[in-house]
């Protein structure tokens, strides 16, 4: 099953040198979960040729303008270029505001149903469910209200041998995929595991877009496969991280690690640097498995 | 004294063809005034080099999206970039309810001085004035509530020649450059005409964003050297332009000629055209010297 982000933004604050402000998309097979949505991602998903016609849902951490600027705008966009499938969003209780009175001073009736969501802030919990995964959600500590985002593969049900079950009557595989032993009318048994293979164990993507990194969200991301973590930051820079409730990339890096994750990207780089190899290189003497959020790229998790 | 535009979108509703949507910066005598601000107005300053801590004036022609998405975008990073000089915008009442709403809720007090000054859409006057140039709103014909904006340079004074004026007390430049003859003490007549030379003629810009071309804004922009005027379709799809308050590259040329413009730039191309040619064609066929308005292009006034 597909499982990979491709990052559209990697900026914090402000776009510059290229860069823009966060955002990123989330295929699970196949159907595309879309986390920030900073000024300009329509613009950059038309740069990465993925059809925003293809976002369902969409996912907002807080209201600093770099994580939502860009939602109205791909939203009467998706409005305009004739869309009529329902979209959900998920995020912050005043964003619906938001959204509203821009389109009601536009004149602009949404043709398709928009389904919002207030997500919690303050405590942790499911947000959605659907077939392929779950979304959890978590407090992160910044300056204003924030979420953190975690998406959980479900479970899959193990596969048939298709040789091996070219004999069985159908009635049975529903049982062997769950793997249960079946037990033929003639007294045969049939062994899940001779009949089926397991299936790919389920993996998770943890998202953390703007926080202090005080270790408050690190029961929630344990165990993700991938973590997402910002590092606005060099280390050197630890006075500037807390104040500003931000991370620094040895602190993305001690969070992955304590976390017990695989992999670790980072981004939500300042402004103040133009090249980006100093926090992959500190993140790295850490954490070995971490890679930069470079827009355009996609990342297998 | 410099007087250009420079086009930083043209498409209309959409981004799309690495088209962005409405904005220009106008550069009269190096100070810079925005026109419209559509979603990534600042990626695109950016991309052109154009610091957007000139930008002193804003001036937002109507709530549609395509027009002012990229305000809050681009004030949020004035503000995070250290601004302190005041930003005056020009424009529909509810555009400050919406800033304000969302400096509210990213709990973002802004250091510099944000004035916002109400353009009445339902009649022509006098928004603003400075020693260059009159900014003067006139009401456009569209969806909901939109104005044109026209700026135009004041009349300058006449320059001294130097050669001639090297004997004469400083005491009487003021009246020569007025164009008053100037009477010495000893009887002596100073004629302007022969101490100075004439100053250039005053030039006028006129920006029509969005509009029905239904010819009840065409005293408002008579005279006017330039105008830039919005051809979102062909002439083919006369109905689809009346049915949405647009004009066609045609009537755009003809608004300019009847207006008696030198040039005309057009823009705000519609989705439907990939290339511009058969737009630049048509509006050429009535008025020759008409501009496709291309982004990242600068446009002598």
């Amino acid at each position: 099953m597909k499982f990979e982000v491709t990052v559209l933004g990697s900026s914090s604050a402000t776009p510059v040198f290229n860069r823009n402000p966060s955002a990123q998309v989330l295929n699970c097979n196949e159907k595309i979960y879309l986390i920030d949505c900073g000024e300009g991602t329509q613009q950059q998903l038309i740069r990465f040729n993925i059809k925003s016609a293809r976002i369902d849902y969409v996912f907002i951490t807080h209201l600093h303008g770099d994580h939502y600027f860009g939602l109205i705008g791909l939203l009467s966009s998706m409005h305009l270029n004739g869309r009529i499938k329902p979209l959900d969003i998920f995020g912050p209780a005043a964003l619906q505001e938001i959204l509203e009175l821009q389109f009601r001073h536009s004149e602009t009736v949404i043709r398709y149903e928009l389904n919002f969501h207030v997500v919690d802030p303050d405590r942790p919990g499911t947000v959605f469910e659907n077939s392929d995964l779950v979304v959890s959600s978590f407090p992160l500590n910044h300056r204003i209200p924030c979420t953190g985002y975690r998406f959980s593969q479900k479970k899959r049900q193990r596969k048939l041998i298709k040789e091996k079950v070219a004999d069985v009557p159908v009635v049975y595989f529903s049982a062997l995929k769950k793997g249960q032993d079946v037990t033929l009318p003639d007294g045969r048994v049939l062994p899940a595991s001779d009949y089926t293979t397991a299936a790919e164990e389920p993996r998770s993507y943890a998202y953390c877009s703007d926080t202090l990194c005080d270790g408050t969200y690190l029961e929630a991301i344990r165990g993700s496969n991938t973590i997402y973590h910002e590092a606005t930051f060099l280390h050197e820079m630890l006075d500037r991280a807390n104040e500003t409730h931000h991370s620094t990339a040895l602190q993305a890096a001690e969070a992955a690690l304590e976390a017990g994750a695989e992999k670790l990207i980072i981004g939500h780089y300042s402004s103040r640097y133009k090249t980006l190899e100093a926090l992959l290189d500190e993140a790295r003497a850490v954490f070995p498995q971490t890679q930069l959020a470079l827009e355009g790229r996609t990342y297998t998790l």
